[in-house]
């Protein structure tokens, strides 16, 4: 496992360079399981005894998923961590490794490549993560691959399958915000204000699995894809009817004046803030809302009223009670 | 985690399609130690007590590393997972699972994407191997990202820093095969041999794993990037000087015909045959014989000679000794 490939042929075959590789490879590892980390064909590591291992991965790609227009390439590599990391926070899990793979332009400087490592670095050191390996070839469009390691004790997991019925149902922190982040930016690329921030450097919720560590049992999604189509998917994988309330959902106060049809996009659709969604009895939900008491907003949005062979996700909005799709889409 | 992204935007913000991942989700798990594969926000594996986990990752690129001209997408496929079981067969690890990300142009079919798959699914099946993850997204080239996790007994894992005075070097299989096999495809796209099937379709060297367990100490480099660099690797994470005999390498009967500098380049310089080259003790230079003995051809072709703060590789030729840099450039 090499972190450059320069494109020198020989016979055919690519030789790499290893200069850059001295200098974004850490100098100390912060977790003592990392056993080798960079330098050799592989990372070994020796995952803490008693845990299991969560292991994600996330490829963006140049103008899909990231943008120079108004991103530096430290907030690109801040972002794609990000992404990753929220998945680790929505199994329950925390961070231990990452590992890096890059297909990037011939075009980009070495200073240029040390940029995206210098903002994937900030959530390193915040969350005592390691960077323990990867791969840079070149391209012709910038290409990041992210994988990232955690680990979770195997009773403290949450799966989108444990929603049982009369739970309740809940979010972290505000919906849409990242997406209403994105439209400003869209409209203007220097604008810089609290949601522009939302989407260019979110926050993924490790602090949530740090202060939920009490709470059994818990379903539990990142809001990667949107409220709708992560509420479906936790519907369907517990095999559960969910219900939620239009006037409970958490949003901006700053949002609120816009067009109805717009703001039900950006809170019901969008995702890539990186809030949670979950479920938990209503027992553990008390646990849950003191655990959380003034460091985590945490909103109850509606039950789990059901478990049944055709899930479904409901949305009711002026006492109106309609079918909410994974797209975001309602109806009666 | 999930694995396909499709460009649908909704305020901004990417939705995904999910009828991909049903087709390729495996339908079991040979690992046990899989507690939760494809279908949640991550992966969830238990690693076998005992061993430590050894995870390597590699990216390909279109044109680059790869070429539609004489391959096929399940070659590719093929091809990109051998390439990371190379790095874990150079660790001395056994495979476990795998992870695949994949950026690829909108004008893919899923039969296309599916057939990359098939000639992944073919080594896997071959080492039982599990798919547990990774995501798929749209680009405009493609890139392919594998990420493979193995296990090792800690005292059977071989790095490239074990070498020490004294050592018998060797290297399994023959030099220079998947280069020239290369140069042969360049002639002549159609072209169907057993040179160019080593490059299309390099074997990873698993089966050396599991010969030489009862061998204690190895230095191991995979092959990825030619033998002087590899050994030069292994010099400079040991400390150590080597030399090498030309007469020694092992070379291919149809391959000894050709002029002598583009030989070289070939056995010296060429990669991605994915064999393996590795140092050990002269007494269990015996025992590593005998235990590949008329199963996998492994050739003595040098020594360490001292350990030393000056790490150098040298070259006999003609009875005359030369430096072997990295590159496979050879000087008095």
């Amino acid at each position: 496992m090499l972190l450059l490939k320069k494109d020198l042929f020989i016979g055919g075959v690519l030789l790499k360079e290893f200069e850059f590789i001295e200098k974004i490879k850490p100098s100390y590892y912060r977790n003592s399981s990392v056993i080798k980390g960079i330098g050799d064909d592989a990372a070994v590591v020796s995952p803490p005894n008693g845990y299991e291992l969560v292991i994600a991965s996330d490829t963006m790609v140049e103008d899909i998923h990231f943008s120079f227009e108004y991103m530096q390439l430290s907030d690109i590599g801040f972002r794609v961590l990000a992404a990753n990391l929220s998945d680790l926070a929505a199994m329950g899990a925390r961070p231990l490794y990452y590992a890096v793979n890059i297909a990037v332009p011939s075009t980009y400087s070495d200073e240029q490549l040390t940029d995206l490592y210098v903002g994937m670095n900030e959530l390193a050191q915040k969350y005592k993560l390691d960077l323990i390996g990867g791969d840079t070839v070149s391209a012709n469009e910038l290409v990041i691959t992210i994988s990232v390691f955690g680990k979770v004790l195997p009773n403290r997991k949450r799966l989108r399958s444990y929603a049982q019925t009369n739970d309740i149902v809940f979010v972290t922190g505000n919906l849409g915000e990242a997406a209403y982040g994105y439209d400003l930016l869209q409209s203007n690329f220097l604008l810089e204000n609290y949601f522009t921030n939302r989407h260019k450097r979110p926050i993924p919720r490790i602090d949530f699995v740090e202060l939920t560590d009490s709470v059994i049992r818990m379903s539990l999604n990142d809001l990667s894809d949107g409220l709708a189509s992560e509420l479906n998917e936790i519907a369907e994988a517990s095999q559960a009817t969910i219900v939620i309330h239009w006037d409970d959902l958490p949003i901006h106060s700053k949002m609120t004046n816009i067009e109805i049809e717009q703001l039900k996009k950006y809170v019901l659709s969008s995702g890539e803030d990186f809030e949670l969604v979950g479920t938990c009895s209503p027992t553990e939900w008390d646990l849950l809302k003191e655990a959380t008491n003034n460091q985590l907003p945490v909103t109850p949005i509606g039950k789990v009223t059901a478990e049944t062979s055709t899930p479904e996700v409901y949305l009711t909005i002026n006492e109106t009670k309609t079918i909410l799709c994974k797209s975001g889409y309602s109806h009666g």
